[in-house]
């Protein structure tokens, strides 16, 4: 039994046994490396790919693209960093699998396109390779219910690489909640409102990813290939994890309470159209239609009685913000005021006071000592953590804290969202993916400041 | 011909041929006063009797009210302003009957609890007298076509009187999104979120109508009287006027556009009982059930494929704050944290600026030309406008410009949402109170500096 076979054997019993998981794990050795995969590199891999690149409790055994201009920046990266170079696959489309049969990963970390991620999560599982997948499980309902099969069926760690739930606002407010600030919490409000116009297009030139051009597809690159096709045929909240996933923590979502029903609404889809055609009024892709309405909205219902209202505004000229809104029976956080109300701690009644005194106060402890080490990571620090999480759940022989329940409840989501939209707006019923479990299991997130 | 039958004879047909109409008021002589009559001069009458006694174009024959508290204030208002008393109607319920019957009014203004809204009005439609109904235009949905029916059978004029239509940066922000600065409209949000707690308990003491108790209904005073049992027994947006009248004069629901379907959502109730419990742990009302859920959320689909979404948030402790925002594929306004972004205007990409320059560049025409007259009026100037609005539409014999199909289609948001809850938060359809007249009706709505 060779030690991946061994950190995996164990890990497949921690969905059910998580006690003796913990007690089996004590005996790795704790100072060998983990190898990692990192199953594409283009411009999101490749952050990963440098956050992991700085512990050496990580090897990058193997990395795989499609793109040789992406691999070459990834292996510039290693070099870099004096880092052993890679094991490359690329050439083909299934040169990942080629990865998964040939490099001894203990896990791979998958940052392809959202339609490659249920495939490519399932195989590493039946392979037998932990799993950290970026946000978006699946794209239809089917394929979420056949990524939980799979780890269910193989016990392997199933990660989704949510950051935002590690965002240092974020946490000190999920620190206040818990210590019950807040009181009890009624509403949650998330999402994801960015202007992704010059993503979503560019010229199609290989090292200028952002805008440039108007061109997607096969004629555009990076995301622009993978991710505006989306936009074309189909209409939901595409991208609901970064709202979710802290409302999902904050109320103890698959562990005491679960999603019961959701209803989304989307306005009429014309920003991308608009980009179009004011940077290249006579281009083809002005006869392109779009799908995707520009503001989704989606009101979900808990099983404790909490409402979530999610939104998704990823095609218009507007300011970042994830729009994050807690409130509870004792008052609220709202990020895009950056304001807070707490009754009785308030200096005045019914006045907004600024956040920040408030965040530093309840910064989380996670953050209080790994604050150092996660300056100059990606998106603010947040990429360290959820790495950081993924890697030391594994090598602890822990249950992932962001577990494949939480990673199909919340990108079930889409097309979920997508067929309450298709259908005039009907209200949908969430399906419980934890097939009544939900009411025993217990919160782990980010309970100390280990990871 | 009495004055009044012939004005409202004008008014009549109104609804059917306003250009008739429009030359046929201009034979009236212009400063004779309009007789009003104030049916209910609780609190919220007071304010409308006091901004009414500054008018010398309106005289207040006649006020009713069944509390002698309120009575003995309403006239002491009316003798501090150096105005004649008016005839007061009183001692029982039906005083405002005889009110109707007796005082030769033009025009009556209904600031009553909400339950008595509709048949008031359409009694007062029935005797010929034009109602200005403070919103909420009914209870049941029934009631809504009820108070339509009556306008359109007998052709009395009917205003909602929404104040926040008038607030100064509302008007702003619409006279900016007709002048085309957020481009195509695509989104809005409103709400009433206000802490009303101390509104809907008190002591019971004539007077201190604010806090000091947890007393409500038959033993509490003002608005908690009847306030109150509405949340006892009802779960919905309760109070939708003041958040979605601005998003329809700026949608231009009724006026080519229209309300097409809602789904509401609510959160458990806690805060009603949480303050009870805080102020008075071992009194009765602790153990009262209240039905309304803390947080209400609506959306809606617009027949132009605009999303609208409202909030109702009453019964926690949180700053005051109406929610709006207003999007378009050009950019977007947000009133939470007073903040604007135009694209290709804004200083920097990305970044939201200060709305204040811009409101102030925008503000609309009728602020302009009375910002001093409303000085010092209720709600920082808004009842002001409203009641002008009233007034000076009744004096012209023109169409109110929040007429009976923006007061029922914004009104009914409240029991269509309480059926949307009461159903699992079912999608319900909008009727069409128009019936099929929304295609054709053009805007009029505060389209110059006159009303």
């Amino acid at each position: 039994m060779n030690r991946r076979k061994f950190l995996l054997g164990c890990a497949a019993g921690a969905a059910l046994a998580p006690h003796a998981l913990r007690a089996a794990a004590r005996s790795r050795k704790p100072n060998e490396a983990l190898n990692i995969g990192i199953l594409g590199v283009g411009m999101r891999g490749q952050v990963h790919l440098r956050e992991l690149l700085r512990r050496d409790d990580v090897a990058i055994a193997a990395i795989c693209d499609i793109d040789p201009f992406m691999i070459g920046r990834a292996l510039q990266a290693a070099s870099q960093a004096g880092r052993a170079r890679p094991t490359v696959f690329t050439g083909h489309p299934g040169a990942w699998r080629e990865m998964y049969a040939r490099a001894d990963l203990d896990a791979v970390v998958i940052v392809t396109p959202w339609e490659l991620h249920a495939p490519q999560a399932i195989e590493a599982m039946e392979a037998r390779i932990a799993v950290g997948c970026e946000v978006v499980a699946g794209v239809t309902l089917q394929e979420h219910w056949d990524v939980l099969g799979a780890q269910q069926r193989t016990g392997t760690p199933y990660m989704l690489l949510e950051n935002v739930c590690y965002r240092r606002d974020v946490m000190a407010v999920l620190n206040m909640a818990r210590q019950g600030l807040f009181g009890e919490l009624l509403h949650l409000e998330g999402g994801y409102q960015h202007d992704l116009r010059p993503v979503k297009f560019n010229a199609g030139i290989p090292g200028q990813a952002y805008g440039g051009g108007v061109e997607f597809g096969d004629k555009g690159w990076s995301e622009a290939i993978w991710r505006t096709p989306h936009a074309v045929v189909r209409n939901g909240d595409l991208y609901p994890s970064h709202g979710v996933g802290p409302c999902a923590m904050l109320a103890n979502i698959n562990r005491g309470n679960r999603f019961e029903r959701l209803t989304s609404y989307a306005s009429k889809p014309r920003g991308l159209h608009d980009y179009i055609g004011k940077l290249a009024p006579g281009h083809p892709n002005n006869r392109v239609a779009f799908s995707l309405g520009d503001i989704v909205q989606t009101q979900i219902a808990c099983a404790n009685g909490e409402t979530i209202l999610l939104s998704h505004d990823t095609s218009l000229p507007r300011p970042y913000s994830l729009g994050f809104r807690v409130q509870g029976t004792r008052g609220l956080w709202m990020d895009v005021n950056d304001s807070i109300y707490i009754e009785g701690k308030a200096r005045e009644h019914d006045r907004w006071e600024s956040a920040q005194p408030w965040l530093a106060q309840y910064d989380h402890p996670l953050w209080k000592r790994y604050a150092a080490h996660a300056e100059g990571s990606g998106h603010g620090g947040m990429d360290f953590f959820v790495l950081h999480a993924f890697v030391e759940s594994l090598r602890r022989a822990e249950p992932p804290p962001i577990d494949i329940y939480d990673a199909v409840a919340w990108s079930a989501i889409t097309p979920l969202s997508e067929a309450s939209i298709a259908q005039s707006n009907r209200t949908v019923q969430f399906p419980d993916f934890t097939r009544g479990q939900w009411r025993e299991r217990q919160a782990i997130f980010a309970l100390d400041d280990r990871y």
